[in-house]
């Protein structure tokens, strides 16, 4: 739910960094856009090592922003399972944007060579068949 | 300068957000690239007030990042002048979408009607477009 004031301005830039912004929540995004994590136990794997307070929080804010929802695990109600919203998936332009630009400045950033070169070969149309397969594995 | 183990990971996305990640220096990026800022005290009057210490920080930073470059101000010698690097301008397609995105889902968020109307008839053309203008404005 939003609140008024609730972003330092009314630029679309401030208000998509807002929700971005932090170092972690856009990681955790990354997961699960790209890595299919959906699990909590799972967002710990990853290389730049989220501890798990900040992963709760992260996570729920993430779903306060309309971001991620959650659910029980149907297979096992112990667990969470997190998905992305259309809200999130929509996200996906931007990271694609940030890969690229990772990718031409810091040689030493590296993504798996099939995923790079699809990008180069057809990149809007890439992103258009990412986005519907995570829509589906979200579903 | 770039020193080994920087960033803590080598995903090219969690590069981009280290470097983009905190909350001003993409506002900084955001004054110079859309709206022709270039001296310190323009910045310091966005509508997100940023304070003068944090914007001395964030410059330099994107300064040692290779994102912005600085020289005195031949007009004026007692100011500097900021500039985008060719690093810095390329980061513009990450900010397109971020002002899409922002655009979709807060409708609180507003940019110049002439801004939204390019972006929706020929986005890669106006993209391509005003990179070329903010070149030209940083020689």
């Amino acid at each position: 739910m939003q609140k008024k004031s609730r972003y330092r301005s009314n630029c679309p830039i401030n208000y998509t960094q807002e929700i971005l912004g932090d170092k972690w929540s856009l990681l955790i995004i990354r997961d699960m856009m790209f890595m299919g994590k959906r699990y909590y136990s799972e967002f710990l794997k990853s290389d730049e090592k989220i501890s798990t307070n900040i992963l709760a929080d992260r996570l729920g804010k993430l779903e306060d922003n309309g971001i991620v929802s959650s659910r029980l695990d149907e297979q096992n109600y112990s667990k969470k399972i997190y998905s992305l919203t259309e809200k999130g998936i929509d996200l996906m332009p931007i990271l694609f944007e940030m890969i690229e630009w990772g990718l031409e400045y810091n040689d030493k950033t590296i993504v798996p060579p099939e995923f790079k070169k699809q990008i180069q070969a057809d990149k809007a149309g890439f992103l258009k068949y990412l986005m519907q397969a995570v829509r589906k594995q979200q579903a």
